[in-house]
């Protein structure tokens, strides 16, 4: 099962982190956009292409020591088709790599247009006699609003071609509290769809304790991190929030079990802005985006331990 | 403000409805396909040529006598990054023959990242010294889970470059109550998000009595409809379900208001299948498609009688 392999992946490197990929064109080195932009102009190709170069760098910097990239679909969409080109060679590169892909794309539909979305993103698409995968990724992060129709055909997929999905119960951002803290007969709206979530996950079982449905949980909001996981034993938590957001490591530790396991959290711009904020030479970028990620890996593995999976 | 411009077109055509384009390659008839793999082989480049053919054909037929397009990102996604140069030149071509263009994407995130979705769908993106409309959207669908700071990027976008946006509220499909009818203090939860919209969209107002932030809500929900246009007497509403999913004109009569106005009903698949249904031969396709948008035009106008902007 889909998230089974992102658990042996965090397990080999002892590192539950994810490097989130959303980059602007303003993250991107100079050196890099100048290239770009000498080749194929001040255009959206050229924009795309230098978005790929400076993924890839982070990604060859990155691959033997973080388990997964979390590639946010926004930032691709906002340079076109040709950013989607390079959203799908990212993935592509980043699996050729043995990384495990997660694509944000918190898609969200009912029916037949859902079915279209789990195919984009984590299926293959029929053209005449031939198949293709549109887009490559081992889980996709959905948006719940719509209830079981929007997910089912997520499920679905996720039996047929071993892959995962993330579905939104308690998000990071300050505002979250306006729906999600809600109560409904006393429960959190947050809590309504994390237990939604449990018995979606049911249908895709797990071997170390996990099933294939996760939720994300911000890291910003550390009790509702708790009180998710007490009542979602067999439930895996993405985590973004930390770093750039303020939250920090004590701050997810509830969110894993006693072996370390059950959640994965995410960095985005600390890592690839590394070279930024450490102020180094921007053809240093890979080494600081690295040097973060060891950091980053070194203070959370300091709350949790040791990570063991134990096929229970 | 663009809903205005919407609300200017449904007046001038008498005519509340919008032409879903949600094309799959099996909606496609075989002599377009046929001649797209011919020339590109059965490839996703093939396939995607093989849509942006058959949606040209819908647009000239329609556009004439239909106010509005809503191309649907996921049919476009699931053929990869060439599915979506085909989004691209459908929103081009729409509006090159005067059609209002609603993106429907159901797009969602937080800050940053809300912003990046805003620019793809509804902005422009800088590239060096150069500006760039990524996808080309007059509105976008989007999911309010995460509260005002997935909203707030957005409302931003529909002032400055004249968008409108329309938030899920109570959407069509049988599960939506699952999340969307449980009540927070006896205020079901659709209602609560209606509100929010009302609110936001005090910051895009218009001039024919409805704001710049509309609502889903969908035609298979008549109860729901009726309630959420009593409390919301300023929100638009985008109306999908009508058709295929099983919703009459008698359904959704409620959305209007006394001159006619309120609401655009979406046909997808009863537009684009026509053909099918008709039984008439594939080449036929454009004004079998003419043909439904007519009746359901007069199906449609014939339970709300005229359509007056009133500048009030």
């Amino acid at each position: 099962m889909s998230l089974d392999r992102l658990i042996e992946k965090i397990e080999q490197k002892q590192n539950p982190t994810v490097a989130g990929l959303d980059p602007k064109l303003d993250y991107v080195p100079e050196f890099i956009r100048e290239k770009c932009f000498d080749k194929y102009g001040e255009t959206l190709k050229g924009a795309a292409k230098a978005l790929l170069e400076f993924n890839k760098g982070l990604i060859d910097a990155l691959y033997d020591i973080v388990p997964a990239v979390k590639p946010q679909a926004a930032y691709y969409e906002m340079y076109g088709f040709q950013g989607m080109k390079t959203l799908y060679k990212t993935q592509e590169y980043a699996r050729s790599k043995g990384m495990y892909v997660i694509t944000d794309g918190k898609r969200n539909d009912i029916g037949a247009t859902m079915e279209a979305y789990a195919t984009a993103h984590l299926g293959k698409v029929k053209v005449g006699k031939e198949e293709y995968e549109p887009f490559i990724a081992d889980a996709l992060t959905v948006n719940g609003y719509l209830g079981s129709d929007g997910i089912k055909p997520l499920l679905k997929m996720c039996q047929e071609n071993d892959k995962g999905i993330f579905v939104l119960a308690k998000t990071s951002n300050p505002s979250s509290g306006e729906l999600q803290d809600k109560t409904v007969d006393g429960v959190p709206v947050y809590e309504l769809m994390g237990k939604m979530c449990e018995e979606w996950g049911k249908e895709v079982p797990g071997v170390y304790g996990y099933n294939g449905v996760g939720i994300v949980a911000g890291a910003t909001y550390p009790e509702q991190i708790k009180r998710l996981r007490e009542i979602l034993p067999h439930t895996f938590f993405l985590i973004p929030g930390y770093g750039a957001q303020g939250a920090s490591a004590k701050d997810i530790a509830a969110a894993f079990d006693k072996n370390g396991l059950g959640g994965i959290v995410n960095s985005s711009r600390g890592i690839m802005c590394a070279y930024q904020k450490q102020k180094c030479d921007e053809h240093e970028f890979a080494e600081a985006a690295r040097k973060e990620a060891i950091r980053m890996r070194d203070e959370i593995m300091g709350e949790i331990g040791k990570i063991t999976v134990s096929n229970s």
